[in-house]
């Protein structure tokens, strides 16, 4: 059956790879399964067509036939629950990795956001500057306790499952802050996600839709 | 297999229902899993022993024989899938069900711990009183893209399902500020989920651990 998935027409990260469909792209291209893209532009987020699919008016979306869903923790659980390679088999371990997306999605990203807001939201007010340490401390501590967990472990748990690849995918949004590189086994953890080739894939082909649109010469 | 949780042994709400082992009592209760709970103080919660099991430092936790897990969305996913009672079984309203439930933790959560940020971790910045509006609307513009898709229905989607559970957890810590009145759609949501008998029974243990620490007199 045919998967279609969309992302943005023109990405505000400008094909660095933060935008979300990179997540369901990645999983998609972990497990063999083609795709397909439909571009929205930040107008169609907005219109009922889009919002039948997404409440949030956000991207990416997933259509399967009959079935539509919205969330990249949901969709790349979706994924992971259909083909061989994102979750181990046995129970215990693949509960296990259900919980590391939802620390992810849950415990690890709102304190990211929350620096985007500050940073660029928030960019132009007068209390940037002054509260700015409150944020990156909020991340920091975050930051502080998932290391040690880690490790020097390649994976959170085991082989390379779901549950990385959702965690990897929301810490390479502090690129380019570069926070990351104040926890070095962090680092080299993003740095493994980032070299698989599944990622690389997933990374090329969201890429060449910035290009395009640039190309586009609007 | 005994089930065992943790909670605060002195919860920051006061015995209001808000701190996150709620949400795992609920889901117990809703398929009739007796459960234990072990309560943990503030300084415990940083503590080897409790990081081991929960390595940002939180509750709940979640032990099951040789299983331990944490992170509220991973525990009630694991509940829901080994009880009948909290997923649709048919595949695809299966997937949407679990669509609602990260929506919840990872699209209606974070500006809603936003506000609580401001109102409390910051309520005593100079920023406090210029900054709330931004917050407030980001929060009210994402109830804003719910309240529609909710509509006048009884639940997200069909069924009463670990979706609604999810969401209305989260939800019912906008009680304090108020902001979910504006919503009537959302207010009934949220009544309905707190008619149910296993949100009742739910709600009454934790309630108990509060005035059990409140009678101990320290």
């Amino acid at each position: 059956m045919t998967v279609t998935i969309t992302a943005f027409e023109r990405s505000p990260d400008r094909g660095r790879g933060l935008s979300r469909d990179t997540r369901v792209r990645w999983a998609l291209e972990e497990v063999g399964q083609p795709y397909e893209v439909r571009l929205v532009s930040f107008e169609a987020l907005k219109e009922p067509a889009h919002l039948a699919l997404h409440p949030f008016g956000q991207i990416p979306t997933y259509e399967e036939g009959d079935l539509a869903l919205f969330e990249t923790g949901s969709i790349v659980l979706h994924i992971a629950e259909r083909h061989a390679g994102l979750l181990p088999k046995e129970a215990n371990a693949r509960a296990r990795a259900i919980t590391w997306m939802f620390a992810a999605v849950n415990t690890v990203e709102p304190p990211i956001l929350d620096l985007a807001i500050a940073r660029i939201q928030e960019g132009d007010k007068p209390w940037r500057a002054e509260r700015m340490p409150l944020v990156e401390q909020r991340l920091r501590e975050r930051l502080g306790q998932l290391s040690p967990r880690l490790g020097e472990a390649e994976w959170l748990d085991g082989a390379f499952s779901a549950g990385d690849l959702m965690m990897i995918s929301v810490l390479l949004r502090l690129k380019p802050s570069g926070i990351h590189e104040e926890f070095p086994n962090i680092s080299a953890y993003l740095a493994r996600g980032e070299a698989r080739p599944a990622y690389q894939r997933a990374f090329a082909a969201q890429r060449a839709v910035f290009e395009a649109s640039q190309s586009a010469g609007s």
